[in-house]
């Protein structure tokens, strides 16, 4: 059922098939580098594998510095795992005998994490490794403002991390804080504000554990528009961004001011004009099933005049400005899409490309891994 | 690299991982039966494969009476006559050598038909059908009023289809008419009117071909929300249905009223309650992954007071009303997906129940197939 790859290796960008997931190679290299200059070996980073979904894109994040990467869904981190990735967080709760027996499985061929933010469930984590004679490290999720998941900080907290390391096959690995919302406030000055208050959250607790003899080996979280303030607040150990090796529409829109480097746009979706209703309009063959819209419309590269600004399942409308270059029935645009996680997640390749050529193509191995 | 099944057949309902796409079979076999009573032979059907992309159901579509089904995309179209389907129809424009390559090679091995709205792309198809020797049916896209893609009504069809009908590898079929915008128009008033606009389109380009000794054949067209009134017009041969067998939450909000059938919901996303962090909060583990949400939230099914309220990756929120009753961590919920194209395109696989127990499993062979 696994869709046949649009491109071959050595052919043209414009001869690639439409719609394309395209990733641009020296921009993705640029980002890798841009992350490990900006952190310098101050906290460990963990890149988000949620984001890529490709063990290939995971190996060079590791081999750029990062300790291994954080998953969502326990699925997921079986691909990762399938593909070579050796430390592996699921950074999210995992409910459900089914899903926690093959957590456990994996937790016996790999450095395992997960999230808990209910006692129930630390019951039910333990009864599974135990039946799989497995080990695994156990963070509490902690809520930090983004009304998600979560534990409240202090004696909630407290008591949810004792139950953990009461239990003879879980190891109390730490404390989970990430503020997603945080990730996407235009502001650079109200994205340090809110991850300050999320840092207060964090000391508060750890000091709480320390009293209580509970010791917190490590405090993981941060996202791509947020984490050189975790950095700096001093009270992580441990960054899990994910977007920043594609930078999207959607975070095309914060402020970007330091201390947060600027990352380049690195995916792309490569679209066909496939009609010319007219001279304002052109019609492309990538609408729903090819980019994501939660996060608004994609937004067309290096065309100044071109506005994609609306979607059905299989079309894209892009509005034409009256002195811009019209491109003509058959020309291919690059989109950049408004939310790469959810774009990536339509896809069963990367067309990797550099200087116009398709160098690899990569498959994203955990596409529809939602389990 | 595609993703294993989240259930074995003979499992009960509430034992499927999560998050699944079930297909209630029993509501999907009414559905088929509606709308074969609601037609009553008055034209043909050609079911839209769009919105399932599985052969398993076009089978069943054209043992229900359907002539054949409609694609999108070339690639839909090849797993469809991969999956034994005989007659399709591509209602869209296909731009480009190489995707005209492909559908060539298919209009060797199945009754294949096309749209086009563009003299050059007459060319580029004739070029196509005689490199392979093949023949295709060709359908002019008539502008009726959603202002995607289309010729304009009058003269400048009449053009195109005698361009068409001077190609020799090319068959003039007729004209395809679609208005998309007037399948989700709330009020059946105004949905009538559009339609009755798009029928005074259709029969004056229709007068002039036959003004101009153009024969033509079919005039093929309409959706889910609409198709009754193009029936009542009395300008269409055949109609396009794809949703009327899955019914998604968008369409619910359309007022229905005779002579529309009122189709069942068919189609779920099963999810899981993963976190419960206040009394009137659930967090189900899908999100933007597993439901799509450009036409709203997905409705929680049968359970009053719970509202599925806001999506993030792979987590879901659920307001819980004052004297509701509340799900407890684990428990599983059924979603009717806000649009059920784009959220079937996210699965792998149909999870088929009937009676609360899995009766099979119906893989979604074009799932990713947009090119």
């Amino acid at each position: 059922m696994s869709v046949r790859a649009p491109a071959v290796v050595g052919m043209r960008l414009e001869e690639v098939d439409t719609p394309a997931l395209i990733l641009d190679l020296g921009a993705f290299e640029t980002n890798l580098r841009r992350l490990s200059d900006a952190v310098s070996g101050r906290v460990r980073v963990r890149a988000h594998a949620k984001t890529h979904k490709c063990p290939e894109i995971a190996r060079r994040q590791v081999a750029a510095g990062a300790v291994g990467v954080c998953c969502q869904k326990v699925s997921e981190a079986e691909a990762m795992v399938e593909g070579g990735i050796a430390d592996v967080l699921v950074s999210n709760e995992v409910v459900g005998r089914g899903k926690l027996e093959r957590l456990a499985a994996l937790a016996r061929r790999a450095q395992l994490g997960v999230c808990v933010d209910h006692a129930d469930n630390v019951r039910e984590l333990q009864a599974a490794m135990q039946a799989a004679s497995a080990r695994i490290d156990v963070y509490i999720e902690l809520e930090v403002g983004m009304h998600r998941c979560g534990v409240a900080p202090g004696a909630p907290a407290v008591a949810l991390a004792r139950a953990i390391a009461a239990s003879p096959d879980l190891r109390f690995a730490g404390i989970h804080a990430y503020h997603g919302r945080a990730q996407h406030i235009r502001s650079s000055d109200e994205r340090r504000a809110v991850i300050r208050s999320a840092a207060a959250a964090v000391r508060s607790t750890k000091g709480l554990l320390e009293k209580s003899n509970i010791p917190c080996p490590i405090v993981t979280g941060a996202g791509s528009g947020t984490f050189m303030f975790e950095v700096e607040m001093g009270a992580w150990d441990e960054i899990q961004p994910g977007s920043y090796v594609f930078m999207d529409w959607d975070y095309a829109r914060n402020e970007w001011a330091p201390p947060m480097p600027r990352f380049e746009h690195s995916l792309f979706v490569l679209a066909t004009v496939m009609s010319r209703p007219g001279p304002d309009t052109a019609i492309l063959d990538a609408g729903l099933k090819a980019s994501s819209v939660d996060s608004g419309m994609p937004g067309v590269w290096e065309r100044p005049g071109l506005v994609y600004t609306r979607a059905s399942d299989e079309h894209g409308w892009v509005e034409i400005a009256p002195r811009a270059a019209a491109p003509g029935l058959g020309d291919k645009l690059l989109l950049v899409p408004g939310h790469c996680d959810p774009t990536v997640n339509l896809y069963d390749w990367y067309v990797c490309v550099r200087a116009g050529v398709v160098e690899a193509l990569w498959p994203i191995s955990a596409r529809g891994a939602v389990y």
